[in-house]
Formats: C-alpha cells, structure tokens, sequence
C-alpha cells in the first residue's frame, strides 16, 4: 500500500532491460551516440514535428533549465501558487535564471485561470522597469494537485501569453499521466495549444532517472548545450538516459503505464466518493488523489501498512478540513496494483 | 580499439545486476532509502572515517557543487592550468560559485609545484581587495594528462593550503585509478594528506552514473543538501545511484577495475616504450596513455577501426611535437580487453 | 507641490557645501582615506558600539548586498508582502543571494506580524529541503506605507527571528523619519531590539547618493568587502559619499531634516483628517501621507501643479476606494515647504 | 607629489559647481529628468550617432553591466591579461554574466595582438561545448600600462571580432586620455572601427563617480535598464550623475583635462628619458608613466612626499628590473600641477 509518491516506484522491467542491453559496447559520450539520435528523433515522432530535446536527469532540472533558456534580467515567470516550482525545487529555476524570480497566480482547482494571469502579468508594466520584467508563463499539466487542465484551458492561458510575447511552458513531470487523462496527443496538448517547452518527465512513470527538456521550437533551444553543461547536467554516458527513453516510449510503454496508474487512481476516486469513513477532497483526473480522514483513520492505516503523505491545505479552502481530520495524498504508479488499491479501500472504504 | 575516453564504454555488469535488483519494490525518495543510509555507511568505512556523502550523477557536478561549499564573494580556486574545472566543465565551477574564479597554477607533468602555488596565492593578498580572496585549492587525482601525485607531492601542496587557510579539493574522476597506481588506501591519499573534499568517480570505472562528494569533516557539509537541491542534482530516485555504488563497492569491485585499466595501459606503455614507429608523449601511471605518432599512421590506426582523440600539445612543451605528427590520447577502462591493446599495437607498436 | 517622492528633491545645501569641501587635495582611494575612517567612527558614536559600515551609492545595494551577507543556498528571506525589496528592486536582493527567494509576509499596515512571520518561517522546516531553509528576516522602517514599527512590534519579530536562528535587516531607507516619528535612539530601535543589519539610508532624507550598509556586529561583515567590490559597488572616491555623511550627520542634521519632513507630513494629515473633500487613507506617523480623493479633484489638483503619484490598492484592503476615487501618495522631505502644503491643501482640504 | 593614482584626486570645480546647480529644486528621479535627456542627448553629439547611455557610478560597474549584456551561458570574454577587468574587479564581470569567464590574450605593451586573440578564441570551438562559448572581446583604451592602441591596432582585433560574431568592448575608463594621446574623435576610435560598447569614464578625469555605458547600436542595449536595476546601480538622484557629466562634457572640458593630465606625464616621461638616477621601464602615450629606479631612491623620495605605487613585474618581461631596483607607476591627472612634476623630478631626475 505505497500511496507516497509515483517517485517511490523502481523501474518498469523493460526500463531495466534496455539498460541492460546498453551495458556493453563503446558508444560516443556526452550525447552524440547513435543511441541518443535515434530517441531524439522518436521525440520528434511523438511531438508530430521536429523539436530540440535535451536529456537530463531530474525533473527539477528540465524545469529549470528549461526555464533559464527564456531568461531575461529581472524577469518573471508566471506560475500557478501551488506550482512545483514555486514550492518544490529549492530555488533551483530562481538560481539558474540567476535571480529569476516567480509570481504567483492564484487559480482553483490548482490550475491558474486566464484573468488571474493577466492581472499578475499587468503588476510588471514596461513603464515601471523596478517590478522587473514578464519573461514566460510555466502551467503544471497535471498540476500538482491532480488536476488535469482541460485543452479549452490551456488556450485560454496561452492566449494570455502570446498577448504579452510570452513563452509558455509546461512542467510535464506527469505529462503521461494528463495525457492519458485528456486522451489527446502530445502535439494536441503543447503546441497546438501554444505551447513552447515541455518538461517531458519518466521518472514518476517507470523510469529511473529520465526527463526531457523540448522545445517545439529549436531556434529558442540554441543556448541549451551551453545551459545543460554549465549546470552540470550533461552527462557523459548520456546513452543511459537514451535507453531507458527507449524502452519507455517503445511499443506506446509509457501512455499504458500512465493509463495504468490512472486507472488504479479510478479505482480510489470511486471508492472515496461513496465511503462514509473518508471522502475526496476534491474531483481529480490523473494519478493522484487527495482525501479527508478522520486523524484515527489515518493513523490505523498507516500501522496496517499504508503510506501517504499529509498534505497542506490550499490556502484558497481554509475550512476545508476539520480539526479531527487530515488531508492525506495517495499517489499511484506504473508500479501500484489493484490489491493494494483494495486493501487499502477495505481500511478507510464504504462501510 | 576504443580509447577515446573511458566513457564510451557502458557499464560493468555487476553495476547493471544490482540495478536490477533494485528495480522491484518501493523506496523513499530523495536520498533517504535505507539503500542510501548502507552505502553511505560503506563510505565510513572506506575512508575510515565518518564522511558526509553526496551522490550526484555527473562528475562536473561533484566538482562543481564540492567546491561551492567552499565558495566565498570574489572567491578564486587555484588549480592545474590543465584541470578539467578549468577547460571542460563549461564554466559550471564558476557559476555555481556565483562567479567564483579559478587561478591556473602551473606545474611539469600535469601536477601543480608547491612553489608555484604559493606564488599565486601571493597574487591575491588580504590588502588588495580588488584581487579577490582566496577560496581553496583543487588537484586532480589521477590528472587529465595520466600522471599520478605522489602522497609526498599532495603534503607539500596541502601545506601551502593549510598555511594559507584554504580547503583542499580532490578531483577524483579517475580516483580508484590513482589509487591503484600508488597502492595506498582512500584515507591515506586523502584525509591523511590533508585533503578536506573528494569527488569520488564511479562513472568512469564502470557505472552509468554515479559519483559522490565526500566532505572529510561532515560540519563543512551542513549547506549541502540545499546546494544539491537547488542545483536539481538531488535525485528522487537516488537509490539507482546508491546501486550502482553497491555493485561498484562490494567485494573491491571498484578497485579490481581501476587495476584492470591500468594494467591495459601498462601494457600500452610497454609497447611503446620500445616502438620505433610512435613513442610515448611522457611517462603516466595510470589508465590514461599519450603517444606521438605520424599523422599517416594515426590515419591508418582510425582506418583499421582504433579510435583515440588527438590532443592539445600541453603549452609547456611546446617543441613536443612535429609537425607531421599528432599527440594521441589513449584512454584503457574497466572494459578494455587485452586484445585491443594488442591489435592497437600491431598497427603502431615495435617494428 | 512636489509630493511624488522624496527622492525627486535635491540635495540639502549643507551636503553640497560638504562635498565642495572636499573638492580639491588628494585622498586615499577606495574607502582608506582620513574621511572615510571619521565617518565609520562616527557611526559607531550613533549607534552606541562599534559596527561595521560600508558605504554604497543606493538604497537597493543597501539592501541587497547586506542580506546576501546572510545568504545561504536555498535561502529565503521573511519580508512583508509590501516590502520595497519584494516589489521595487527589480529582483537584487535575489540577484544578490544568488538566486535567494524572498517569502511575503502579510500583515495590517504595511507590518508583519509576529505570527504571521511564524507561520510563514514554518512552511520551511529542515525536514523538508525541498522547500530552502529560512536565511534572514528583513523590516522596513519606516515602512511602504508611511507607517512605523513600534518598539514592542520589533521586540516581537526579533523574537522569532531569533527563536529560529534567523538574523534581521532594517531596511532603513527612511530610517531618520522613523525615528524622528518614534523619538528614540538608533541604538534603541535597532540592536537593543535585536536588529543585526541596517540600511541607513540618507539620499532621500538631503543628500544625493549616501548609503550606509551597518553590521551591528562587525564579526558578522567579514565578506562584505567582497561583496561590496565583486558587485561593483566600491566607489574609487569613496570620499565623496563619506562627506556627504559629514554633513549629513554634524551637528544633528539628519534628524532635524527627517523632523521637518515629518511635520510637513503633520501638516498634510491634519488637513486631511478633517477634509471633506478627500479623506486620510490610513493614519501614518513617518513622512508619507496616504489620501483618498475623487479622480476630478485628482485631475484638477494635477493641473494646479500638484504632483503625486496614484497608488496601488493594498490586496488586504479590497473595498478601500471607490471607482470614481484615487488612492494617491504623498511624500515630504527636508526639501518640502510649508506653502506647498497649504497650496496643497487648498485644492484638497476642509471645504 | 601625489602620483599614485587618478582616482585619489578630487573633483574639478565645474563638476562642483554643476552639481551645486542641480542641489536644489524637484526633478524626476531614476533617470527620466529633463536633465539626463539633455545629457544623453548630448552623448549623441560626442559620438556622432544616436548612442544608448546608461550612466553607473564606477567604472567596474560600467565594465561588468555592460559586458554582461552580450553574456551567454558558458560564455567567454576575451581580454589582455593584464586588463583591469581581469586582475582589479573582484570578479565582477564574471559576477554579472552569472559564472561568466574571461580568457587572457597576451601581447606586448600591455595590448592585445590579432593572431593571439585569434588563436585563444580557437580554444572555444562550437564542435566542443564543454570549453564555453566566446562571447565578446573587451580591450582597454588606454591601456592599464599607459599605453594607447593605434587605430590600426583596434581595427586589426575588431576584424578578428567580427569574423567570429563577437561584439566588442572598450573599456575607457581613460578613455579621454587616449583621445588626447591619439588626438582622433570618439567615433572615430570607437564604432568607426567596430567597437560597440563603450565604459565612458568621468571618474580619473574630474568628476566624482560618474561613468556612463555607451551602446553604438541602442537595440543591443534592450534589456540594459533591468540589468542596471537588477545590480542596484541605478541612482534614484541619477540628476547627480547627470550633473558631473554637464559639467565635465560642456566647452570640452573633458578633452582639455585629459590633455592636462597627458602633458604632465609627458614632462615625466621628457624628465626619465634622460635621467640617470631612475628610466622608463617603457614608453606610454596617455597619464600613466613607469619608471625603473633604486629602491634607495624610491623610499628617499616617499620620504620626501612622493606618492607613487610599486608596480608587479609584467609577467612577459621577467627580467625587467634588477634584485635593487623597483617598478614604480606614476599617475597624472587633471589636477597634477607642474610644480609636482619638477620637484618629483629633482629627486629623481637627470643628475
């Protein structure tokens, strides 16, 4: 009953397996192998037109370094409150736009709504240049709170942005799993939407350690070699992140192992919705799912086993939870089963 | 023949088995698995002593983040003017050091000269502010042109450190090599020696990406863990770098390995110690190997599928090299076999 | 009818004689001259210790090279939601920290408070690094908006600060009017309270480019001369900012200036609070006056020569003003004559 | 006697007086008065075409904003390794370009040669990312050795700029001192040979802290406002600044300071040629003069009032001075007067 995080998984068997099938041989290092080019051009399949892909090796670090390509002094980037990157990563896109800095916009259900954006953007007029500068606007898809932005959304978000000449990126380390929640391609969900960059993140979804930074557009990309080694992230045998991408996109691997994991987040939903020991604290369309307990509850599910997280309540629903009840995250994965889904349902289930 | 570099090759097989079995099965995230608590402690025991340890994936980013700790305003790091901090990191040290700066001392076989280091230190005294300060001193262990320090060589430059005050920082890409060169054990080429920081390299010597930042005296680790973080090297899957230190540090794999590679290299040596038809650039002791031959018959090597990087000629030497010669570099690994040594030589060995 | 800012008067003529004074001879560059070392000591002399002072040319350098002296990796600063280095430095203060971050604190009038503060800090616990770690706690007295910190309020951020680990900033760009306003000592209203750093400001208070960075504990300044230099903020004639110090402090001058400011602003909120035709916004006790007035009387006051600048409406103050009124800003200085306000007042005041 | 440097003289009286005449009255703060319109309109007459000005108050500032306006990321400037921004800034410019790095280019004379700087740029093919990318080419005018580069010089490296796309950078921090000495136009010595951006010095020539940024093509100069902002270099007084540059720029003062202050050092030079007690260690154009002397005679002479620094042995003329001997610097500036000349002169002169 592992409901902690998607990154408390291992690794998919055929995520293994094509490491493995790397392990011997020479190839070139620093991502010139014939291996690094053939999954470069399979991101181009999947993307439906020729984009830059750039390997590395968390999600932190797509985000980021992503992010600093559209860098500017004393720019801003426009994120949702709740955002990864805004509470998540340490500082980190703030340290490698070298002082860059977020706004946060307000938004329910953990997605930023257009108009929030645009008053936020409108705090930063070209006439007072001591606010600093826009510099891009970063959507979270699926958002940290499980929420999936419908496409309709992400329009409206991204006319915001090219209204101010803003690029717009999309912090995808759970892009398989809105993908498969939206049922829509990849190009459908990015750049057909007006989308620019995408963190394209396997880690949560079976990988070990492998995240994609693409850019729809190469001609933004041509600091990123530069960016990637200067920050570190290049890696020599590049072809070990090459493999597990390639087990990971083979044969559609990664959209059935999202499918999977949200599947098995149904499989919670449901049965939260009709319990009377717990209920959903709020409708979510992807893997994670997020539920109100009694305290007691909590603390007898984990002593027969289970793992989650407490979570924070959003500041936006202050009375959401009572003082004898906690917020609890339940996360499932690639790896999650349907027993433990039902295990853990016959502790906190419909009575 | 591959020795462009011993990164091209992949990795060893017990590196890859003990990722296996690791796939399987859930695990705390972001270093706080019980697989990381044992390797950690396996560090204790190797330097025998407790040691605060860092895993990252790329060996620019032990460096990098290592030194930073070290980093003050206007901080300047003294190195080889041959270091790889200095010529193929990207900037990387620098930058995240906020600017820090790195003095390039220089030095015959590739090692830095106490005298000389002293002299430059000089040049940043604590009445010329404009100068910058010293911040601390980096020696690479094996070095980038294959010699290996002597433990009498790392005393006399620890002792112009500690004279001045500055951390001392061990570029161990190649550590296991350099160690197996001068048969001591990690304690008494490093922390005996007055060393404070090791980056401890696997990458090169057999795994796909594992290296570690050893601080001697855990107090100067404290910022760590938010240096990492922010630098998006903290890894939420890091037990894939603690096994691969598992396999790489059971039984002295690491060490059977780096004596592996120094053997092919030795064998190298000792062909053209005695060729007429290339001749060795200078004397190195570990894995690494230089040699001048005709550019028509490193033409002909490369025909016959050897594969080796022509190299910069070392400003020091400037009358090296002929003009109708190349200087090669010639780099064994853990994967190297006998006969590619042996093929290598046919072609450019005794005649 | 200046009232946009107190940085859009001159200079007092006192500083400028002071300058003229310094005008011919030779002198020690770079902060070492004779000048130099009697203005340091005469800071020691108002704060009532010896402290550390490093002078610089703006209020923003102030503010951002003193915090970054507290700077860690992952640091985040405490500051209020209103602060000046939050909205109006164009991102130096994270500039400075190397990618710090600052954490708005929200608090009435313009102030945080100690709870809110606690609260905020709490949301960075060393358990969770992904978060950062809290790094320094920064006021603003007098604050944004016009308002100062009462003794007892800064006894109760201290004591958090403190509580935490944390050292505090004032940010003292209006330091003399806030403690013209609160008729106390230096010493008394910064480290008897338990302020580390101040920005002591005198450009906006009668002199053109003065700026003191103030370590209350000198032990805790030792990079700054580092910092100072490596941020280009050295000036050569460092004599020229030291004299202007001269005259700003000699005989009392600062606080005779800061008191006339503050009674013109007197002057401007007695009007106020009995006008009926434009009312105090909220009640301030430095030199910035707040008022509400219809967008007419705005216009007409604009086009009698008036100048101010409209406001922002604070977020926790929503239904402040009305659609057909004006939040406008009102500054005095040392420079402020009673006659401006009276003209003022005419258009604005009791009917 | 006061030679040991430019800076250590005060302020020419026009500066004063025009700064007196800016004490009183309202002006616009943060530079949008009407004065520092009349002053950057007046940069376009000097230099003969419409120029982006951006005035700072070092000349370390001015170097390090401007020059980190053409930064990339692993970017490399490339400078004589000698330059002030190489040895004297603390590590600003790299500061500023975030882990910027400046590569030395040696040349005789303290100048910069074509092929030198042609073969260090080599250094950093694209084919090798992890060397960093070049930049930008900054050269010093006159030099920090008194010397002054021909305009057939300047054109020579501006040439091999542009054959690899790198803008040009010229550091006149005297750069009025190297007008006089070539007696040619500001257009002519600077965009008229392909240097784009210009750190126009005021301070060694008269004022107190004036520098201004000089961008040949406004649109390389977009983003200029938040990286002075973002540095805490922007005045909210810029009026002050604005005010030096009055003064120091009408009626040509500046030219006629700056041919002051070479003519003092040419009577220096007219005197060492000759003397028997002490030589020129080289010949220099501009207000910099190097003599060679007995350490007997340079302590005599500081005994007597002289003011001058000791100079370090320039690296590529190792054998320069004898074990007895010191290399002293000497600086003219506006206010040396000629009495100082002769009676340095008497001690050290002709005997």
């Amino acid at each position: 009953m592992f409901f902690a995080s998607d990154n408390w998984s291992g690794a998919h068997p055929a995520i293994g397996e094509a490491l493995i099938r790397e392990q011997t041989g020479y190839a070139a290092a620093y991502g010139t192998s014939a291996l690094d080019r053939r999954i470069e051009q399979r991101f181009n399949e999947i993307f439906e037109r020729e984009v830059a892909v750039y390997f590395v090796g968390t999600g932190t670090a797509a985000n980021s370094l992503g992010l600093s390509a559209f860098g500017k002094p004393g720019g801003v980037v426009f994120c949702h409150a709740e955002a990864h990157i805004a509470n998540d990563e340490g500082g980190a896109p703030e340290f490698f736009a070298s002082g860059g800095r977020l706004a946060k916009v307000a938004g329910p259900h953990g997605k930023m709504i257009a108009q929030n954006l645009e008053d936020m953007i409108a705090r930063y007029p070209a006439s007072f240049i001591h606010a600093g500068q826009p510099a891009a606007v970063s959507l979270t898809q699926s958002t940290e709170i499980g929420t999936v932005y419908g496409l309709d959304e992400i329009d409206a978000l991204t006319a915001v942005a090219r209204r101010h000449g803003l690029p717009v990126h999309m912090d995808g380390a759970r892009f398989a799993n809105a993908l498969a929640a939206l049922d829509v391609s990849p190009a459908e969900m990015t750049w057909k939407r007006g989308v620019d960059l995408v963190s394209f993140g396997g880690t949560k979804n079976g990988c070990w350690c492998a995240e994609a930074i693409v850019f729809m557009n190469p001609d933004q990309a041509k600091d990123m070699p530069y960016i990637r080694k200067r920050a570190a992230h290049l890696f020599s045998k590049t072809r070990f992140i090459a493999a597990q991408f390639d087990g990971y996109l083979t044969d559609n691997l990664w959209l059935d192992l999202a499918r999977h994991a949200n599947r098995m987040a149904d499989r919670l939903r449901a049965a939260f919705r009709i319990s009377n020991r717990a209920r959903l604290a709020w409708e979510t369309q992807s893997n994670e799912v997020f539920i109100i307990l009694p305290k007691a509850s909590a603390g007898a599910a984990r002593a027969a086993g289970a793992n989650f997280y407490d979570w924070l309540v959003p500041v936006d629903q202050p009375g959401l939870v009572q003082p004898d009840e906690v917020l609890a995250r339940c996360v499932t994965s690639f790896a999650t089963r349907e027993e433990e889904i039902d295990q853990f349902v016959s502790f906190l289930g419909e009575k």
